[in-house]
């Protein structure tokens, strides 16, 4: 049964995102620490350019509060990877104790609930939560080589080329992590691998209505409630499949897929994708929002897509799942 | 830094351990819940057949404490297929809200610590942790088509076939969680993907020395020490490694990976591999000791080693990973 857990005493100490070029190329490019213009990040490999990326941005997170790897107690991260190697080879550097996660492109809020949680339970003082994935590693691994140049659909998102990272602790900083709702499988029956926001839009409705289910907010008390990555298809689908169950969703409801880049002059389909999507937008501009106080309450639901080529070969559907994470500007010391 | 998690109230009120044929001709035969003779778990492909085992292991484990999904809060778990697939498509059908873990083989042990973390915090009530790996669905993914035939080096590990699972919950029982601690990424610089556990032995000596080195116990507090699937070769490693640092250590170390096949009588070369291993052997073997007070401490290490074909073709060595669980029969309840 879906639980809310509460976090008393959880804050974002820091925060960090490095994107790539098309990114920076968006309307969130302010927002980001560090663009890399070279798709390799100077190595030779797509699949080693993620790996680099996640080293940067960690090391980006700890160097912004002038903290080594011997300070942080905790890394919970993921990507989409196989075997998430994007993540084990980025962090394997640090020496930090590492829990990997595989929650599609939900990883990112799993990531936040999971450091939170060790937090919550004194079992750790400072950990990291991270997401990313990578345009070029994702598209090779999962559709076409892309020396091909296969036609895409109008329904397909692209892979956003990403990592965010964010530094939690009990030290009090002006956000918070207030609480947390780890979500349930939900198919929708969808089998098109090019229409993933279709296949994570009951996941999200699901959540979503758990989540105001569970705790004893409404929608109001939200500036911005937003989804992972379902992109324009999937979020509309969102949308219709919530109606007007939830009183005042409407005007504060976003994605971040449809946030991170031009959907009108950009070519990128439905949108953004990738455990990246929602990691770069939360940690870059979201919380930058709740910093600077232009926002007080943020409600985060990452989603993943629960598939991989050989489950879609072999006809299964593709399911998803969305985490929930609640972030609050703490104005007593903001 | 790592971390000795201590936990005061978290106790295994229920196992269950799914097998395949394999694994029922071994010498832990009798340990084992359910065996399936068919490779296929009833369904027609392998894939699927690692999702049934992992439905079937989950069913069973709430069915023996007469639970529903809805007594259920978390489940953590995963396995070897790329996204996860076998974990994702086994527990969909549950509807318990899911984190998804990427640990290689030492996932069973991360899911252990993490659903025990959660029920410190309170965040939940109850939690099962699950594991699984199939030696067909392993095979094709990471080495070569079955049919192929290929042979085998002397070092190369047989994947097991086999889902273990946990009921983790406050309510008091034989057997606690005592503590756990999450290791760090640890690289030996192995390239030999035939040798698995060479690339975890560094690891599982690192972990186990930072065990005692946390905590305020000697190997003497211990009945049996195991490693999760080193193997013949790894485990011979880890024992050089250490050396006579850990005094006591001997009489009592062993590996999951040496003790579900007979290594002389069946053709398993150094032995079993898999998230399914020390699932299964702490699972069904280990924790019938503790229950029936054979033994009263385990000290467990599930080892995984991080990497993915794409890694090794590219060049990159196999980093290790290994997770640290007491369990300790709890006297005043038993």
């Amino acid at each position: 049964m879906n639980k809310l857990i509460k976090f008393d005493n959880v804050y974002v100490e820091e925060r960090a995102s490095v994107v790539g070029k098309t990114e920076k190329a968006g309307p969130l490019s302010a927002y980001f620490d560090m663009c890399e213009e070279d798709e390799y990040f100077g190595t030779d490999t797509w699949e080693k350019a993620e790996s680099e990326m996640t080293h940067r941005c960690l090391n980006l997170l700890m160097s912004k509060k002038k903290l080594k790897s011997d300070d942080i107690d905790l890394i919970c991260g993921g990507d989409l990877l196989n075997q998430c190697v994007a993540s084990s080879f980025g962090v394997k550097e640090s020496g930090v104790p590492y829990l990997g996660l595989y929650g599609a492109c939900s990883t990112f809020a799993e990531g936040v609930i999971c450091a939170s949680t060790f937090i919550k339970a004194g079992a750790i003082n400072r950990g990291i939560a991270h997401a990313s994935s990578h345009f070029c590693s994702a598209e090779k691994q999962y559709r076409f080589p892309l020396e091909y140049g296969g036609q895409r659909t109008p329904t397909s998102q692209n892979t956003v080329t990403g990592c965010g990272s964010l530094l939690l602790s009990t030290a009090p900083s002006p956000i918070r992590v207030k609480d947390g709702m780890v979500g349930r499988i939900v198919d929708a029956g969808i089998t098109d691998v090019n229409n993933m926001g279709a296949a994570m839009a009951k996941a999200a409705a699901d959540s979503l209505t758990e989540y105001f289910a569970l705790s004893d907010k409404k929608a109001s008390d939200f500036d911005i409630i937003a989804t992972g990555d379902l992109g324009r298809e999937g979020f509309e689908i969102c949308c219709e499949l919530l109606g007007d169950s939830i009183v005042g969703l409407k005007d504060k409801f976003t994605d971040c897929g449809m946030l991170i880049f031009d959907l009108e002059g950009q070519d990128v389909h439905a949108g953004g994708s990738g455990c990246g999507c929602s990691a770069v937008v939360t940690a870059g501009y979201f919380l930058n929002k709740l910093y600077m106080g232009e926002i007080n309450n943020l409600l985060l639901l990452s989603t993943g897509a629960l598939m991989n080529p050989t489950t879609v070969f072999q006809g299964q559907s593709i399911s998803g799942i969305a985490h929930a994470v609640h972030f609050e500007r703490n104005s007593v010391y903001a």
